[in-house]
């Protein structure tokens, strides 16, 4: 059992930032940006307060809040500084009713702190929890809509000032309108929607994952200044396994309808695995002999420094990276059949049935 | 002087409907399905009250509306009948006040009649004025924006149930945003913006054109059922100029980005007139010869069959049509440098510097 974080202090931001990265299977935003952007708000603003679901009463109003976009441009352009906290106001006005409380949607480089920074800035706690336990590049991928809860009412708003409420009639739509508002607003933008109850927050989200970034990043931090290997910390805590180690030999990446897309090959010994993502690592395959897959989503594929266990995102991939490629399972919401065809690689148009990374490793290892 | 309209009738809908859609410049929505569906709703609700700016109290809530997104797919898709009226309270409830009347924010086919089944819904009275003189295809090409006023806060609904509402810095980005929704939505959508106190709609809008579309159709009708020429009647009414006649011989036209663009040769005796269009027609210019400009927004160009006078706009255009093209001086607010920026052809990449339509129409008798 994972000690349950209690507040993040400024100290905390690169532990909590590099465990969130390495479950953000190379999306949710770059984490040495998010780190700084928390840290910021904390030196000026001081630590946040962190509250677990259970300690929500059932009528709080939570409102989770992410960057929407590709996280590319996160990181080339600069933010003013309020966009979250405007699109939180315009929620709540909207709504008649203040936020007790703000979450992740996701848990990512940057899109698990996002919230942090609007906490910090607030005076209000986030729960630990996410709608995920990942990283996934749409808007309706995340359990709520599992669980029926819509995206609606939700807020747009950008560094120029712009601010753009949607109402959808489904959570599909949130995202194919959002993205449009999204791309039109420069490739990114902040986000507040999904409003929950306290009581849903307790039934739809994914608690302690937090906690679980956190402790994540303090292990592969302990391994990194210890005697263990930094990977098999990180398997360690993430019940994970080893994919495929080699290097980075293509890249191939561009932006396309606000989304970082494309692949990357890791190559050993004349073996090469190729991964594909749009914002995350959707699905890794072994690249020729009847192309076998390692692990594919709803699990989640990992990509670190093959030497000190960093992360690796979609935006840091380049030529000659050693890599080792970690599958780790998902959270069994996401492996029902409604969650396997919301979240999984069949989504995304890849053919192969749902098999659990447990069961790929399986055979991977019977047959070599 | 033209007698003001003082309610519109189930049997007033017909002469309206044509007289907006000559004025409409091939733009503002297909006539033909405007009046039917204000006839319905004045079936229903009973005639709509107009009322002129000047008896609008200084504080009194206008509401403009209209549809936004390509006439084409505005004749295809059948509308569910309340995305006017939800657009409506959407923006009344964020805006908290109630409006006291509506207006169009261009004389156009339907974009004339869009508000009239709103009022007729409402029971609310339809202001006298429009926000352009004519039709154009943007949302910021209307003279409220050259009077400083924003089209925000801006509310899109369409037929599915979604709701989108926009606050946008200024009113050109307000055109990028609302169009990639509207985009999103299907390509049509209902939409109500510009939001004014009874103070700025006297200041910033075209008084007196729904009358002025009433009395070119009446006039059109008496011409048709009388000894006049039907095309004398309107160039009487308009102010306008014959251009040029002949016979459709090609019709460019496709959705791009929500609109109609493409262009129509108009042929006779071995002359060939081109009209470029988005939504609205832009430039009429000799094809060959040097190209001579005929007239070019912000004047309007008008396209009439050219044995009834009747109205041939953007989506009716076929190959064959004996159309006349005629111009008309646009309000002078367009006149401007302020205005001839905003809505001459200019904004739409064409090079040559506008030339008021009665000065390219003494060119042409001089010069053969």
């Amino acid at each position: 059992m994972i000690d349950p974080l209690k507040q993040i202090r400024f100290e905390d931001m690169k532990t909590l930032a590099t465990g969130a990265a390495i479950l953000g299977t190379g999306g949710g935003g770059d984490p040495y940006r998010g780190r700084l952007i928390a840290e910021l708000a904390i030196a000026e603003h001081g630590p946040i307060r962190v509250v677990q679901p259970r300690e929500l009463a059932d009528d709080d109003l939570v409102v989770p809040m992410w960057n929407i976009g590709a996280p590319v441009i996160g990181i080339e352009r600069i933010e003013k500084g309020d966009e979250g906290v405007r699109a939180l106001r315009a929620l709540e006005e909207f709504l008649g009713q203040k936020a007790v409380a703000l979450s992740p949607v996701e848990i990512g480089g940057s899109n698990s702190t996002m919230p942090l920074r609007v906490a910090s800035m607030t005076g209000l706690p986030v729960v630990d929890c996410d709608g995920m336990g990942r990283a996934y590049p749409e808007v309706q991928m995340i359990t709520p809509t599992l669980f029926g809860i819509p995206a609606s009412p939700a807020v747009l708003t950008d560094t120029a000032g712009n601010a753009i409420l949607l109402q959808t009639v489904d959570n599909l739509q949130m995202e194919r309108i959002a993205r449009a508002v999204c791309v039109q607003l420069g490739g990114r933008s902040a986000m507040a929607g999904y409003p929950m109850s306290g009581r849903q927050i307790k039934r739809a989200m994914i608690p302690g994952t937090l906690s679980l970034a956190f402790h994540l990043g303090r292990a592969l931090e302990e391994a990194q200044t210890g005697q263990d290997d930094p990977i098999d910390a990180i398997l360690k805590v993430t019940r994970g396994f080893r994919l495929f180690s080699g290097k980075i030999v293509d890249v191939n990446r561009r932006l396309e309808k606000g989304w970082a897309r494309g692949y990357f090959d890791v190559e050993n010994q004349g073996k090469t695995v190729r991964v594909d993502f749009q914002n995350e690592f959707l699905i890794a395959r072994e690249l020729g002999r009847g192309g076998r897959v390692l692990c594919a989503a709803p699990d989640l594929i990992m990509s670190v420094d093959s030497h000190t266990g960093e992360p690796i995102t979609t935006e840091m991939l380049r030529y000659g990276y050693r890599v080792t490629l970690l599958g780790m399972p998902c959270d069994p919401r996401w492996r029902t059949p409604e969650g396997i065809a919301l979240g999984g690689a069949g989504y995304f148009g890849y053919e192969e049935a749902y098999v659990p990374v447990e069961t790929l490793v399986k055979w991977l290892i019977a047959n070599g």
